[in-house]
Order: C-alpha cells, then sequence, then structure tokens
C-alpha cells in the first residue's frame, strides 16, 4: 500500500478505446498515479498505446502485470467476458483493482469474483462513470441534501447518437445490459435507495436487423422504489442529434434536473428563429471529466484506504436490474427485481 | 344555422369557475360570438355571472336556454355527471354543443349521449383545451410535419400545484380520471396515434388521506401506442413550485419538446447562482390562451360547418384509458386499452 | 371624481392603432373602466372603433368628449403634434388625462402644457407603458430593493423588426426621439436616477433613403448617470427576427437581465442542433400586457387620487435625453442633458 | 524548422501561473511538442515547474534557453516589462516565438520588437487566447459566413469577479491596457474590421483606493469601425457571480451571441423559482481550452510553416485602441485610433 504522499502505481489490462482514454489520464492528468506497464492480448495494440502515452511495459498476458511487486493496482478495460477472472486473479495477487462494467452478465459469475475480492481484501471499484458527471452529481447531492425534500418521480432520458455494430449486441446482453445498465446505476445513485420492481416495454424501431438477437433498439422501462419513489428510463440506439443524457428527480420540495452539455453556447438568431448547438456527440465527448474523475477518486481510495465510491455490490446490482427488465419484457409484466 | 359573417348566438350552461372563464371570452374576446344566457342550478351564480360579463337573460333550470330559438350553440360547464344528460337534451333541441371533458365516467353513458349527437346531427367539441395552447400545438405540427421524423417515444410531464379538495377526489374518478386524463389526450393528440396498452404504477406520497377513496397522488404510466411508439406519463398532484405543463416526442429524425410557460423572462444572477421565475402557478394562468383558442375554434366549426377539432370519440377514448389505467394499477399488470 | 367603488368614466381621443387598443381594453379587459365615446378627426375611423368596441357616442371634434359632464377622464392618442393643445384643453376641461408619448417636441410647448395641467390639478399619466411590462418591472423591482447592490453599468437592447414609412421618419424627430426615447424612460426607470450626459453614434445601415431627413437607422448612445452608472443602449431599426427588447442591470452585487418573450417554449433538436421560436414579432404582441397594465394603474390613480406612476416629468425628461442625443450625434462629442 | 510530423521542441520562458498552464498543456496534452527546458529568473520557480510537468532542463537566465539548438520555438509568459526585450533576443536567436499579451506598452517599443521578428523571418504570434475559445470562434464564424449578414452592432460584456491587487495596476496600464485589451482584440475578431475611433466613460465604483493611479474600475466604451458598424464593450473589475464574458454581434441578417460557460447544467426549481450554476469563476477556469487551442495552433504554424492566427500587428492594435480609450476618458471627448 502507497503512503498517502506517494504515487500510485498502476498496470493497465486492456488497451482498447477505454483502456487508452484511462492511459491518458493516468499518464497525463493525474499526477498521483504512476503508470508503469500496459498489457493486451492483442499487442501491438498495448505497445501503440504505451508509445502513446509513455508507458515503459507492454505486455500480451496480463498474468505479467499482476507477477509485478511494484504494482499496486490494476485498471481492467479488457472485453467483458474476461471481467470477473481478470479481477478473480487480481485480487489474488494482491492488487486493488478498478474494472469497468459490468462484471460479468451472470450473476454467480459476479459473486464469485466478488467473494474473491472479499476474501484478499483489496479494493474494487466498478466503473460507472456516470456517477462522477458533474451535473448527475450535483443532482444526487441537491437530492441527499434534501433540497428537494422526499424524492417521488425520477426521469432518466439516456439515447445514444448511433447504434453500436451488431457484433457487439450479439454478445453484449442486449439493451438493458449493455446500455441502461448505466441508467439502472444513476436510478439507484439518484435516489439513493433500491428498486424493488420492473416493468419494460421496447421495440425495434431503428433497424430490423437487431431482432435475430432478440433485442430491441427502443426502451422505456417503469421502476418501483422501496421508499415509493416511481421512476422511468428511456434509451433509444439512435437519437439523430446526438447524445441525449439528462435526469430529473422530482420531490416534495421541488425538482432536480440535468440538461444535455453542449460544446458551445451560441445562439445564432435569425429570420427563422433561434438556433443552437447539438449536444456533445457521445461519451467520449460528454464523460471525459467524469472518467477522470471517477479514476481520480479511484487513487484517492488506494492511497487513504477509503470506501470505493461505486462498489462491487454497485456492480452486481444494475445487472439484477438488467436482468429483471429483459424478463419483464419478455413476458410483459411487472418482475421483481430480488437483491 | 347562422351565416359566415353573422355571430354565433350562445347559451352558457353552468357559471362555475370555467363557466365564468368562457362567458368572459365569449362576451369580450370572442367578436364572433353573442352570450346571450347563462344557467345555473345556483341561480345567483348565474346573475353574478351575467352581471360580470354583460349577459341579458338568467335561468336557474338549462331547459330554459334549450328552449329558446334564438340560440344556436351551448357550452356546457356544468357537474361532470350531467354533462350527458345535457348533451342529450342540447342535441334534441338541435343545439351545437361545446361540453366540457369528460362527457361521463361510465363508457355505455357516454355512447349514449353520443348516439345522440351523431342522431340530431349537431357539432360536439370536447374541452380537451390543452390541445390548443401554443406550446403542444407546435409541438404537434412538428411531428405531423414529420420534423422529428417517425415517432418513438413521448413523454408527459403533468404536475399541479395542489391537490383538489378530498370532497372533489370522491367523485371525481380519480387521477387518471380527473388529471391524467387531460394527457391521455394529449398522448393521442401528439402522437398521431392510439394507445393499445397501459400499465400503471401509482403511490400515494403526498398525503395519505386519499387513500380512503381508493386513489393515488403520484403516477407514473407507460403506454404502448399502436404503431410502435412507447411513452410515459408522470402525475403528481403537488408540485411545491407550480403548474409543470411539459412534453416531449422523439422520433427517428429529432426530438420536439414544450418547456413551461413562465410569468416572465428575468434572470437574477448573484453570488448564490442564477435565478429565474416558477412556471405559470395554474391552468387558469397557463392555459389561458388554450381556452380561448378551443372557443374561438368551435365557433368556427358552428358558423362554417367543418368538423369539430375534438370530437365525442376524442372525449370518450381517454376515458377507456384513465379506466384501463384504473385497472392496471389495482392488478398489477398491463391492460389492454378496448377501442 | 369618482367614488372608490365606481366605474372610471372615459372618453378616447384618436382612434388610429394605439387608441383601437386602448378600447378594447377599456371596453373589455378593464371592468372599473366605462368607455362612454370616442373622437376622431376621421370620424369614420372613430365610428368603426365605436362599433368594434361597443362605444355609445362618436365625435369627430375632441371638444364633443371635453364638453361631457359625464366623463372623468380622457385617454389621448391622437397624433404626436396635437397631444400638448389636447393636454391644455381638457386639463382646463377639468379631466384627468391619459397622454400617449410624447407630449410634444419642443421643451416650451412641453412645459406650457404641463403647467397647464398643474393648475388645474388633474392627474397626467404618460404612456410609457414599457415601464408595465413584466419583465422590465421585475429588473426595475430587483434594483430598487437592492438585490443587485448599487448600480453601476446599464445595457439596453431595443430593435424594431421593421423600419417605419419614411414619411413617419420625416415629422417623428428622428430616431432618438421616436424610438430611443422609450428607451430613455427606461433607462431612468431602470436605474432609478438621472442621466447627467449622453454620447451618441449612429449610423445609416440599412435603407440610405432615411438620410434625406438627417436621420439614423442604427444608434448607439452612451450614458452617464449622477450616481455613477454608466449605461448603453442600441437601436437598430431592423432586426430581421422580429423585436429584440432586453435589458440589463449590473451592480455591486449582482446582475438582473430580461430576456425576449416568444410566442412558445418550444425546443426542436435535429442534426443541426436545437431551434426555438423567434421573439413576439413587435409591440402590439410583445406589450399587450404593459399597455393593460399601464390603463389599469390609471384609473387606479383616477379612482383612488393617488400620485401616476409616469408623471409629466418623466413625459418631458426623454425628450430632453433626445434632443441632447441627437445634439452629440450631430457635432460628435458628449452632451449634458440640461433638467 | 521540424519536419511536418516531428515535434516541436519548446522551450518555456517565465514560469509564472501563466507560464504553467502552458507547461502543463506542452508537456502533458500537446503531443506534437516536446518542452525540454523552462527559465525564470526566480529559478526555484522554473524548478517546482519543472518538476510537475517533467521538464528536463531548467535555467535562472532565458538567454540559456537561446543558446540551445535544440530548441525551435519559445513560449515568452515573463512580465509584460520584458516582453520585447525577450521577442527581440529570441528573433535573433532564429526562435519561433509564441508570446503572452501584450507585447509592451508603448508603441515604438512595440514596432521595435516587430522589425526584429520580421527581420530574422520566425514566427510570432501573440497570446490573445480568447479568439480560441471555442463560444468565440463560433460566433466570429457566422459572422464571416455571412450568418448574420452584414455586421451593424457589436456587443461585449468582459467582467472579471475580482479586482488584481493594487501592485499590479500600479504597472499594468490601467483597466483599458491590462483587462479591456482583451476585449478590444476580440472587437476586431468578431467585426473582421479595425475600429477608427473610440469614447470612453469610466468610473470608480468598486474601490477608491485605485484613484490614486489615475485608474477606473467600472468602463463603458463605444466603438466606430471602419466599415459604420457601431460597437461597445462594457467592463468591471468585480462581478460578484465570477466571470461574465459575453459577445454579440447584430446584423443585416441575424444575431449571434454567445453566453457563459457553467460548471453544470442543473436546475433546481423550488417555491422560490428556478435556479442554476453560476459561470465559471475567472480565465482558469473558462478559458483552459482556449489556451489549450492557441498552443495546438501555434505548434501547427511552426511545423507547416503557415501564417499564425494572431499577428505581431493583431498585438499591437489592441494597445493603441487602450491608449485611445485612456485618452478619450481623460479629455472627455472621442479620440481617432491611428492605425
Amino acid at each position: 500500500m502507497p503512503g498517502s504522499g506517494s504515487k500510485v502505481r498502476v498496470g493497465l489490462i486492456g488497451a482498447g478505446r477505454i483502456g487508452r482514454l484511462h492511459a491518458e489520464h493516468l499518464s497525463y492528468r493525474l499526477p498521483e498515479a504512476e503508470l508503469l506497464c500496459v498489457s493486451d492480448v492483442f499487442v501491438e495494440g498495448a505497445e501503440k498505446c504505451a508509445e502513446n502515452f509513455n508507458i515503459k511495459d507492454v505486455y500480451g498476458d496480463y498474468r505479467e502485470v499482476l507477477k509485478r511487486d511494484d504494482i499496486d493496482a490494476v485498471v481492467i478495460c479488457t472485453s467483458t467476458n474476461t471481467h470477473a477472472e481478470i479481477i478473480e486473479a487480481s485480487a489474488e495477487a494482491g492488487k486493488h483493482i478498478f474494472c469497468e462494467k459490468p462484471i460479468a452478465l451472470e450473476i454467480d459469475r459476479i459473486d464469485h469474483a466478488l467473494e474473491a475480492v472479499s476474501r484478499a481484501g483489496v479494493k474494487l471499484q466498478i466503473g460507472f462513470n456516470r456517477r462522477f458527471d458533474p451535473n448527475f452529481r450535483k443532482v444526487r447531492e441537491l437530492v441527499a441534501s434534501g433540497k428537494i425534500g422526499k424524492p417521488q418521480i425520477l426521469k432518466i432520458t439516456s439515447r445514444d447518437p448511433e447504434p453500436p455494430p451488431l457484433e457487439y449486441v450479439k454478445v453484449s446482453g442486449g439493451i438493458f445490459l449493455d446500455m441502461m445498465i448505466h441508467d439502472f446505476d444513476m436510478a439507484r445513485y439518484l435516489v439513493g435507495d433500491e428498486v424493488v420492481e420492473i416493468y419494460a416495454a421496447g421495440n425495434v424501431l431503428i433497424d430490423e436487423k437487431i431482432k435475430q438477437y432478440g433485442d430491441v433498439d427502443t426502451a422505456l422501462v417503469l421502476l418501483r422504489f422501496k421508499n415509493g419513489t416511481i421512476g422511468s428510463i428511456d434509451n433509444s440506439r439512435k437519437a439523430v442529434y446526438g447524445y441525449d443524457q439528462r435526469v430529473e428527480v422530482f420531490g416534495s420540495g421541488g425538482n432536480a434536473s440535468a440538461e444535455n452539455e453542449q460544446p458551445d453556447h451560441v445562439i445564432l438568431t435569425d429570420t427563422e428563429g433561434g438556433h443552437t448547438a447539438k449536444p456533445l456527440y457521445f461519451f467520449m465527448d460528454r464523460y471525459v471529466q467524469s472518467y477522470l474523475n471517477e479514476m481520480h477518486e479511484f487513487l484517492q481510495v488506494v492511497k487513504n484506504d477509503t470506501a470505493p465510491p461505486v462498489t462491487g455490490t454497485d456492480g452486481k446490482i444494475p445487472v439484477l436490474m438488467g436482468l429483471a427488465a429483459k424478463k419483464s419484457l419478455a413476458e410483459n409484466r411487472p418482475v421483481k427485481v430480488e437483491l
């Protein structure tokens, strides 16, 4: 465990798009970190990442990272189906773990990994980065501080600018587990309470091809919370105007809402009316600050031996919610979330 | 039938709050109307209304209005349980009819009234005034003209500033029939399609006393439309910041949303941040223009012998939707709307 | 003088565009008024106005109005060059006076009229209606209540959607006296202090034809107030997007600004960005509420024998400011306003 | 001169607040740069900077930087009174130059430096960073592309959150040369034309102490452009709500305006109204992106041998404008800008 003043020595596992984003932050924008090595089964990818972000050592096998004594923590950005295994191996190696969501798509696989973490006594933080977005965090703070009274209605709008490749949908678990999972986490985070029942509606309205995987591209889900709050989440795979990420919590004392972020605040007014910019295009634009913030907090957790802001259980529950939503859609009835 | 240039001669039936609003418009703000008489079972109310709005004749019994040969049309603003009967009598008397919503709370009672109207060949327009709000009308026009492509997701936020008296809830049919009924109409209007199935969630979060009438004060309803659009409506009986009336239609080509109306557009920026006005307080403030517009259109319908913009069927379907929502809440399952 | 409960009996002098607006308000929207007669040198105009707004008596000569014993107050909406004369005659006849701005374009003519009013002891209210706009009034209240601290910088944006006819410019006194005069009044009203010096810049950028009258169509004026506040007013005769009417007062404790009013609050977001409505087109749209409010307040002044909210002196000072601005533009130097 | 693919090797001169900002960008966020050394007369400052941003060599004398053969370009962030001298020495040493504004406060000193640059044939870019702010750049693009037609009125609001130390004001040249100089540059940039005459008003409204230096803390300046556009700039040393940086260009075809940037887009609506965040606090928050962009463009200029986006002349003219404004304030009359 590094002393409070020293740097956290990090190994990166997985050098894809999100891995490279974390690499940039760890190398250049988070002075409390020292990114020592990177691994990727596609070793050329790891090499390119190392070159771009000034990382000394490169491996093709993540086990090489875990072998090193000078590594305090790992950041896992591999494909979903390897998360649980790498979490377990990292825990056994005594490394603190930051892992991208989801831990796994099967609950017992998740439980197995969480037990390994628990046994090893290492930190585990799951990458639900949106909690660290300044907008959503402020809404949460307004709710938590009682500024809107007791929460009663939650609304989350979450629409992507374009559908993922069909290849991805085939293995991702579908819209509830690869996309709405973020919103399920956001729902728990904003309201500060658990969802007990879910009813899901969904349709294929964008591209028929997705039907072959039993998935939908447009979904609207109704949530009932233990504390009585009722909520909805709507998802679309394709908002032509860009990434639409808004939330609203209504309560007995007021309403807190977060609007989209835009690249500028210029208004052109002409004979047709007023014209403004589109929202930031996608998550690499909108959530760059939240990715930076979550990694900063993870480094603080490791340095100061504090509790992670997004725990393993926080990683598991949205999967349970996604599975409940999937079942609800299939059976067209409300489904309980069994925590 | 009055000639195209002449005035429509109107009799007002019911001189309560909404009746007086229409009286003011008919007397002072709609030159194409001539408001000749007013009736109310509470005859002092009718007299006061007549005095305020310059109406010549006053009756205690609406039948006196119907007897007059010089009346082209009636405007029915009595309590809900008398609507159907007065519609029938007015139709038999050959009068064109503007009637406040709902026609009745029972479907066969509605059907009976609509048959009478059909037999008599008179015009019937139902008072779903929100369709005439400049904001919602513009959203509808954007949808209808294809500006947002094919509709996919609908969201309606509809919250009152304060709960009605318990006395009212006792006879109103409950939140789905007295409050969300407006939003059911709005849903059909905005999407331009019928709802085939409804799932409703609801809770008592504001005042426990409402439980004795089996009603809820907070509700979130999920709608499935024939054309595949999915929608939600949320209702609260009490938004402490005032009347919250917003809609949003998302489609394959964009998103159209209507924000609240405010009494001014002043921004105070101080050491705490920016501060703006609350929304207009309630329907008499927010919808004054829509009430004026709907009556203007009704007068045009009578003058020009055209089809009413809100028909008897438009009056019936939201009641069917409200009943489906009520059933869904009671049985916690999606319920089909049988048109 | 009418008792506090009775109606104020009004005679309208001048049945042009603005006269008809006041006629509608006095007849239909202000129950505390009784509009008994209307006069216009163009008697057909007065007749049409009488017919539209239910006014009993019509005259070609305003002196007929003044002769009537049953008239408490007159509303003067004739052309500017007759204002002073009619004010004087009305004052001599003991009538309270509401007069459209400006009283006259020559200071001694104004003084003469104000003396007549003072001698007669009647009320005189000048039609600087914008003070009664809910936006500007709220900004004034924020300033007056100290919410922005001590005022330091004032900014007024005031642009018309289209230039007036050249015929009008010929006799109007030019942009500083027919258009910016409203903004001069607004400047005094918002800051609550007098302007001591003015520097004006102006150009012909829209239509060269205006040059023959020595006028400009685009102007920017810098104001120095007695209390140290510095301000600017910009005017354009042609904003292609409609009526642009915004103000901002910055002070030691914050900033209060008023944005434009729009016909709706709908946002269309598509592949090009966000799109909103244009501002309300012109003063008959934007200021309808302020015209109603000012007349309501005038009626209260008459009924309750209180001081007018816009006095004769308030009518005179903006003319002094306009003359100073004109001189400043001609001589390209700052010019003192001699109060 | 570095090849198009290679990195630009940079020496930083001056390691104060703004120097450290550029150091961070050059070291971590601009891969096309290689920051090899830093100098500061306060050598401990240079050492700390080197440590924080991973810079190899440190000097107390900037001449050591210029001696190095492996340096392509220097970034000058020293105090204003040394700029001209260092520009000259750098030019003689054949280094490309990025220099913070202003070049100097005396015109002949500026001319002398610019001649040295011209003689040496090196690039010189002046640090008017706001041109690279995404908002102002977009407004400029809307103007340049003709989207608002021919410009007619310009308005710039520029207010700091707190006054600088009195020590600074003593040597800075005063509000027109240390603060409004940015807005003078912005005025030229946005309109795309030169200012020919300036009239300035100013007052001490915040802190009397500034009077001893003959300066003001609140100023409003009126600009006349060659092309007929009229403009205003208002400055305050203290906006209690934070950094207020807005611009507006009005033209024959429309209006383009840029609003402030805020740290989030959350709206709390409660019984008092709507509440939003304050603007970003000061230039290190608001203009971080613009500082990054300007340096990126400078590196491109060096790499690709293109013309700098902000030239030496662009550095000189705002000083001429500031001197004209100062004279105008002193003599209370419009003053020509002699280019």
